[in-house]
């Protein structure tokens, strides 16, 4: 019955004609509603994180591209298609690490190249709604799929916030970790607060609690004396890319705690759709990892903490490697201990 | 030249017939000094970590046996050796994992004994003013010591604040990072902000500042990540005890950073005096370890961060076990690779 009332947030949705997006930057203090109808508002609202999360990222990208094509029709008719290249070019630019940006534009392109002639808004419309709807339905199945590889009732851990916040709703780690509680095999979730954005404290804490599933946040350095405890038996996090080979892009802090994870027999479980996988990208070092101000480092709640004239040095990303990691599970399936060969199997490359 | 500042820091002095501390709680903020003359109140000053690094408390505690006994001498003459009983026990009580605390008690109640007849303050005082003093000849020469270990120049890593502020001056994780900075051996030195009380950030990052030293912050989350660059070759880290094989109790984030620092070659050491070692405990699993409020986690900055309803997991400290140390740099000398038969070695048990 709880899980029921998770189907309500949706961080992305079209609503009236416009792009809605909850402000995430707020949560949990405040829930609030930003409206859209511009792409290049969109794109300066990934960068400024007021929408997060890869897979979310590229929903909202996908409904950018359906606000310019009809701006741009609006304003030059036919020549649209040439105009919205640079509404396409503003949206790719506005994070570098989530492929799913790029995957979601690509496939929003090819939407393009499919309209003949007149108004491109209701075909867009239509396919950036399915890439939503996809998106949701993906992340029911991968919840099924993770969720069975949980043997017994235990503890686990989750990094950042890949949950229905990151998604178009439900969530990856986050869907398999609604999906375990309510088959009994998970009992408590820990939480990494995942600092610099708290992330985990501000936004996994929030949607878990409100889903009535026990969870305890834990500062980061904490979670290798956590695992030693014993009773977190996996570490479930989602992705921002995941290379050829099975290297999984993720938030910072994701591989720190993958190795602490590995030395204490915890597993890892990546969830992530398809869209994730970058099969043009060999292994995780090609992943280009965004690097943020380092005043997210220096300062909290807006005020300075460290001594002034001192540095920080603040990657938003690592690359934990495929050795690392037991399982990725997508909407297409589980690749346990994953290898360049395994993916491509995944992806139907051979 | 720079170095000669450092010296003036001092968490930790005796002043005018009271104990003087710098409110560490206030950096790099505010430069706030409190003036204690009752040692309940040092005692709490110790719970509420207006001093915290257990060389400091160890010093804060002799100071306030000092406090104690002209107090109890003023009030009950000879009775004074049984009164000071009870504020012993309140000392011992204010903070349970720093073993220097109860090496200072064990110590000045030791002077005690040896005070026939007569006003105990001039020689408890005598013997406070030593501790303090022989405090910071041991952290010069566990300088010089660890300083030698490093090969070539180098960024190493540090956790927490080791530092002058944490001893009775100049430092023991910093003292080495003084030395060997000071001799070539190290370029660069990134600061584990250290969450929840973010240490890192508002101590280390500005003692180091302070002497020329260039340091950049990182959140936890990033060490191992920072560690895969290829720069950092150490991890130089203080304690709060050590267990007579060898098992490291610092910060909780010492053995997640230990964790990393192995998987990626990077070497650990361990910088404290002989006081920190507790030869009655067999091993790190034995060290009781402090859990502090989950508001420490759950605010920032006096803001509630997670929403309501929402828990959280605070240990203070960890164990690092002895298999993850490369080295334990105390005054008596360097034990590389500890063990219990090393250890005992070194502190003459065998």
């Amino acid at each position: 019955m709880a899980l029921k009332r998770l189907d309500s947030i949706r961080p992305v949705r079209w609503d009236d004609g416009a792009l809605v997006m909850v402000d995430q930057r707020l949560l949990p203090r405040q829930y609030h509603e930003h409206s859209y109808r511009d792409a290049g508002a969109v794109a300066q609202a990934i960068t400024d994180m007021v929408v997060r999360g890869a897979p979310a990222i590229g929903i909202a990208a996908a409904f950018g591209v359906v606000l310019a094509a009809r701006a741009r029709y609006q304003q030059v008719g036919t020549g649209w298609r040439a105009a919205i290249e640079q509404d396409l070019t503003t949206l790719a630019a506005s994070r570098p690490t989530a492929v799913n940006l790029f995957w979601a534009l690509a496939r929003m392109r090819r939407a393009v190249e499919l309209i003949t002639a007149g108004d491109p808004y209701p075909p867009l419309l239509a396919e950036a709604q399915r890439i939503h709807d996809e998106d949701i339905a993906a992340n029911y199945t991968m919840g099924e799929l993770g969720a069975a590889l949980i043997d017994s009732p235990c503890a686990v851990m989750t990094h950042c916030n890949a949950g229905a916040l990151a998604t178009g709703g439900y969530g990856t780690a986050l869907g398999v970790i609604r999906s375990g509680f309510q088959a009994g095999r998970i009992r408590q979730v820990y939480a990494d607060e995942t600092r610099p954005w708290l992330q985990g404290a501000r936004l996994t804490a929030w949607e878990l609690h409100r889903d009535g599933i026990p969870v305890a946040l834990v500062c980061e350095g904490a979670g290798a004396h956590l695992m030693k405890q014993g009773d977190v038996k996996w570490l479930i996090v989602g992705s921002d890319r995941i290379a050829a080979n099975g290297d999984v892009a993720n938030k910072i802090g994701t591989y720190h705690a993958a190795i602490a994870a590995r030395h204490h027999g915890v597993k890892v479980m990546v969830v992530a759709p398809t869209s994730t996988i970058d099969m043009t990208v060999a292994h995780g070092d090609a992943i280009p990892i965004e690097r943020r101000g380092e005043d997210e480092v220096l300062s909290l709640a807006g005020q300075r903490v460290a001594a002034d004239g001192v540095g920080a040095w603040n990657p938003v990303f690592d690359v934990t490697p495929a050795a690392l990691v037991d399982a990725i599970v997508t909407e297409k399936g589980v690749v346990l201990r994953p290898d360049a060969g395994k993916m491509a199997s995944l992806m139907g490359g051979r």
